[in-house]
């Protein structure tokens, strides 16, 4: 737990949605720092061990889609504004992921070659989800005006 | 041909698409309001013959998707906007679909048991489609003022 020092508010939710599902304590024993790095960090050398042309499975696709939700409920606890996730993926690992707040779409992401989505570092991931967070609520807020009117 | 008189916009649009990825011609032979009812209608004598619970197929999934994509369609026909269907549908039939303008989610639906996803008339295909087209735009409506500011 002491790793989670360096961990964002993002970070947190992650990890803390990834221990959620984790219903067989196939996890229990690996630290938060390590099971992050496991799902979503390759580097340079390990990437290149992937195929360029694959099959996505399930799994993978859980775990990214997991990012995603872990946007959309850190976006939640700062705004009080409930929004769901929507992803659509092909098996060869070509997709879209969107977060939606009610007719608001917060984040908008494309994958291809989603067999090889990863970060290089760890902080590259907290990054990403602190980047989109905050991309996440200036949309909401330049939206949110026209919500306030009859629909 | 003839049966075309009958046929909104939006039957015209999904016609031609199921027409555009018929590739093999399976269905160069069949009348356009024969394959519209064949998709998409259902009486409640044939629904009862449909299991309760059961697995949906993926020509099952691609044919509600397309009646989403006419609509997106004949959206950006009358506005000039491009939108985008993304739709996520679990094997066992829930799912959710929506259409897309840049940051405007123009039509949000939910499915459950979506094998059994079907009309009664062909006329309640066609209403449902002008139904969700005309929401879209006035949704669409809705949120453009916030569109142009910068985001």
């Amino acid at each position: 737990m002491g790793t989670e020092k360096t961990m964002n508010p993002f970070g947190v939710e992650l990890i803390r949605q990834i221990r959620a599902l984790d219903q067989f304590g196939n996890w229990s024993k690996v630290s938060d720092e390590e099971l992050l790095i496991k799902k979503y960090v390759k580097t340079k050398d390990e990437l290149k061990s992937v195929p360029v042309i694959a099959d996505i499975d399930e799994m993978m696709i859980n775990d990214i889609k997991m990012i995603y939700k872990a946007i959309a409920l850190s976006f939640e606890r700062q705004t009080g504004v409930v929004c769901n996730v929507i992803m659509e993926m092909s098996h060869e690992g070509f997709g879209r992921c969107a977060v939606l707040t009610d007719r608001i779409c917060i984040v908008d992401k494309y994958f291809k070659d989603a067999h090889r989505f990863s970060f290089r570092t760890l902080d590259a991931l907290f990054d990403e989800g602190d980047k989109n967070l905050a991309r996440a609520i200036s949309i909401y807020e330049q939206y949110k005006p026209c919500t306030e009117q009859q629909g």
